[in-house]
């Protein structure tokens, strides 16, 4: 037997090649993670995320469950103590960059990318010259302005349920490219010179906040029509959209579950 | 002929051995403002700022000012292109963790230390096991939680107009160690465990601002009693005070000058 814990995790993705593991050569947050939990429970832990992160992309909410052994006590008894003991070492133990922020027993069945039923990303664009020092890792230096209206009616026309498969960057994806984006919502942070872009929906694409990101951006700076959205979403080729938008101004901000 | 201008800079003094220039080995954010302005002018220029900050001490807006000759004419005719010519030159060649956020002409005679009427510290506290990973870098990781109303009464003990040389770093200090703070506040961040300390004053002195905030931390953890810092105050011996606090907590939030 064993029991499964489901964590929400905090990173600054800058120096890591993203979430997702990867052989030998592993500079991930599910690389970190897995390492310190197997040495901690003895027993080689699996940490199950709620979805894949590129590399450089930053999270304030990403999920994550791993199952320990029963045989495995911690420190203390009792669960409460427990997972008050499992977050203590893993933080003991992870880079300042990463950093679990919450952590519970869930049900045996619970499975962090399943379960999901909602994702809220966030992208920041500096519109000015220069970016914020102190948030510079997290904000995409645009450095141009940007028509938020034109920008605000071509996302109402991105929401909704639809094929995504022109905003989908793996080209020999297989299964449905269909989901629901629920909202996009284009808003001019206080100060003025930086847009943050919030989505929320079912699940995304590989790349898709990116490309539609840089697909938003290329109507902001008037290089391509609002109304020119529908037939990007309409051609289900990656060629008619915009470029993908770079990955530092990326940040997964919420996952939501069921009966939350 | 010169004319004057007066800037606001925000920086993560992180990297840097602190604001005020040291001669050959130059990692100081003065050096490197006086470096990108000379090369600029093409003449030396000198950039005076409102106070040094120490080595790993960050700012929102620390200010300065410096001359440059009415020979220089920049890229175009006219004040206004002027100072965004030289904000704009200035900001590119400064590296990502400094930047110019506002610059206008002053009076030739208007002197940024000089005429300054009222600083803004703020010194962040994180009381949690963990710092949050996007502020890790302006924040001091305490890791053990406050009593913050016992730091309150203590802090309402160390604002009026006192000499302050229990709170003196420079121990050979001959000027006047004679202070006005104004209001020292504690607040609770957003989350809760955050706890930022805000100190307005017409002036600091050396390390003032840490040894205040070092203080309030022993207060704040029982090793003191919030009465025990009047006696500090009335011992004028840094003796008496507690730690220094650690640089990277601090930040010089807001310079005020009259008629602003």
């Amino acid at each position: 037997m064993s029991q499964n814990y489901k964590i929400t995790i905090q990173y600054e993705g800058t120096r890591y090649d993203g979430w997702q593991k990867q052989g030998n050569t592993d500079n991930t947050i599910q690389g970190k993670l897995e390492h310190i939990l197997s040495r901690m429970a003895g027993v080689p832990v699996e940490v199950h995320g709620s979805g894949r992160t590129d590399a450089g992309v930053h999270a304030m909410g990403q999920t994550a469950n791993f199952h320990l052994p029963d045989t495995w006590q911690g420190a203390c008894s009792g669960e409460e103590k427990r997972t008050a003991s499992i977050m203590e070492y893993v933080n003991r133990y992870l880079p300042e960059d990463i950093a679990i922020t919450a952590i519970k027993p869930v049900p045996e069945r619970f499975h962090s990318r399943y379960n999901a039923v909602k994702k809220t990303y966030l992208y920041r664009i500096e519109t000015g010259q220069k970016r914020d020092v102190f948030a510079r890792r997290v904000q995409y230096g645009l450095g141009k302005s940007l028509d938020t209206e034109a920008m605000e009616r071509a996302a109402q026309l991105l929401c909704g349920t639809h094929d995504y498969r022109s905003f989908c960057g793996n080209r020999k994806m297989k299964k449905s490219t269909v989901r629901t984006v629920e909202s996009i919502t284009v808003r001019q942070e206080p100060g003025g010179s930086v847009i943050s872009l919030s989505f929320v929906g079912d699940g995304f694409l590989q790349n898709m906040v990116r490309i539609m990101t840089g697909t938003l951006i290329e109507v902001g700076l008037g290089e391509r029509s609002w109304q020119s959205v529908r037939q990007v979403l309409e051609a289900k080729d990656r060629q008619a959209a915009g470029a993908t938008a770079p990955a530092e101004g990326l940040c997964l901000a919420e996952v939501q579950y069921q009966k939350e």
